[in-house]
């Protein structure tokens, strides 16, 4: 069957959103005369006047940063949700809206300005996800907010306007779109199976040994099957657990160590400050007992064939449905190589 | 009720994907120290010896296009969808995959390398709007065959790597996720109602005559109500029709008018040959009766601000939901206006 992959056109079907992603394993051939994307120098001061989340320095909005030596959190000056927010209902005829109430955040990763994930130690990283599970416990407890969704743009390419570490957390009143379908993914299986689905998946994975990047005792890397983004990866924890809260010490340190190596093996896919977008996708705050929920972390990379192209999600991916030229099992041969 | 959607974020629902658009209209305000995207200049020549899609040049596998005098069809030399591919389908375990078969087109507007739809004459794009009719008859009676997606991805910023006016078609095996979705909102409204989703949706648009563009006598072009990118329309004929078939003479120009007067707009709006990717949805070619279709053609513009500063579609509209900072209602005022 690995030999139909290989040359065939064809659909994998993603079991967490129960939507399908074409593959044209055939088409990394054509020639690209299209836009390219500028080369990425990274930083190397640790800290810039210019900067607006280094230490010390004063934001556009004139709050002055504190002397922070770790990781800085605070409200986003322009954020996308606002607490402030009346949680109106509005249904006339066909048009149907409602308020969404929420509370935006940004989170510095380091006080050194020059630093992206795959540089920093293992203990700092360790340092963001106590942050994390922090920003999850707080917001999550807040009134009205019902998931929390953590989350990094890096790099120009991915919208994001300052090369200081640094992720964000929006958290709002309504389950947005894709924690839904894997929300009902994860239930239906469960109801069906008694088990499981990311836990039946990744021993599957684990068993073929295909897409398997890299693994510790607690966590294992891979491109999912029905990876979208060329170089697409998830960071899923061997026990499952609804939310981050439940990581142990040990468990705490495994995470920082594969959330290290996979995004170093990205910098060295390209030789390049690798961008991507990545998230944490656990179970929604509103409550609720979700059993079914194994959260996971998904890195959404762009860059195809190397620093410079992109692959662009345009036309037939907008309208029809994803598409993709490299194979999963391709990507992750090379990614696990490095 | 329009006091709350200009000042409070709130979330909007699509009736035709059953999916919901985050709208922070507080948020135009936040500045951008961003990437920013190169102006385009319009080519001002009408052939292009280096053009693979101009009349008499050679493509890069050899073969040669003619002396065309309008418009001209050929199959995409690097397709990401193949006519001789099997049909195997892939079960094991949790992984599930289907060999997928199609075709992929390419579809040049005009033997005038410097036009683009808004430059061209009616009569032009009636050809235009003719090809695409044959196309669709062509491939929709192909064996196998059960979607065909028309889709124009026009500027470098949409991965379009040739200014030579061109759209693409990619007919397929298997109905895509967002036709799928589009099909299944319009077949429950026929049956809970009896009557057309987008003809009641139209009626109430007209009516309330806030998110109308532009209108004749068989269509209506508007910002619909859950528009996810900034200047997103859509160009919707006021009579229910399944497909692009069904067009009479008349309304052939009509829509051909819509297409002109929109892209004129989008042209004027930042003063710049406007990037868009541009898509018509319509029901399935697998022999079934689809009777709750109602075809209409979409556009997804990516520019936010100006020429040069574009929407990210990043991190938490990738992990959570869609999210726009101008509202629907401000986008169809300014185009309106022009
Ligand atoms: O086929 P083209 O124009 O070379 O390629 C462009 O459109 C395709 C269909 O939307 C996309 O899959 C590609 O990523 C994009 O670069
Ligand atoms: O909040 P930022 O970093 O200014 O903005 C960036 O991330 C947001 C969340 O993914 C997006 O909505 C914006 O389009 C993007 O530019």
């Amino acid at each position: 069957m690995q030999a139909q992959f290989k040359t065939h056109p064809h659909r994998r079907y993603n079991i967490l959103t129960g939507e399908w992603v074409l593959v044209s394993p055939h088409r990394t051939k054509r020639p690209w005369q299209g836009e390219t994307e500028a080369y990425v120098k990274k930083d190397m001061i640790t800290y810039d006047r210019e900067c607006y989340l280094c230490p010390t320095n004063t934001r556009i909005n004139g709050e002055v940063n504190p002397d922070y030596k770790s990781t800085y959190v605070f409200k986003n000056d322009f954020g996308a949700l606002l607490e402030d927010t009346p949680l109106f209902e509005y249904k006339e005829g066909l048009l149907l809206a409602e308020g969404e109430k929420g509370i935006s955040k940004v989170i510095c990763f380091s006080q050194n300005h020059s630093l992206t994930i795959p540089d920093m130690e293992i203990a700092d990283l360790v340092y963001v996800v106590e942050t994390w599970q922090n920003e999850f416990t707080e917001l999550g407890n807040t009134k009205d907010i019902n998931y929390v969704q953590i989350f990094e743009n890096k790099g120009a390419i991915m919208g994001c306007s300052n090369p200081h570490p640094h992720g964000q957390v929006w958290a709002q009143h309504s389950i947005p779109t894709e924690v839904e379908k894997k929300t009902n993914s994860q239930k239906n299986y469960l109801e069906k199976t008694g088990s499981g689905l990311l836990q039946d998946y990744i021993e599957q994975e684990l068993n073929e040994d295909i897409r398997v990047i890299s693994q510790n005792k607690s966590f294992v890397t891979l491109i999912p099957f029905w990876a979208v983004w060329p170089y697409e990866a998830m960071i899923v924890p061997k026990r499952k657990m609804a939310n981050i809260l439940g990581l142990t010490d040990k468990e705490k340190v495994d995470f920082a160590e594969q959330l290290k190596i996979l995004t170093q093996k990205y910098d060295a896919l390209f030789d390049t400050s690798f961008p991507y977008s990545s998230g944490i996708h656990q179970a929604p705050t509103d409550g609720s007992y979700y059993k079914e929920w194994h959260w996971h972390m998904s890195f959404y990379p762009p860059l195809l064939r190397s620093a410079t192209v992109k692959k662009f999600m345009v036309g037939y991916e907008m309208f029809a449905m994803a598409q993709r030229d490299i194979t999963a099992e391709s990507a992750a041969e090379k990614l696990k190589s490095l």
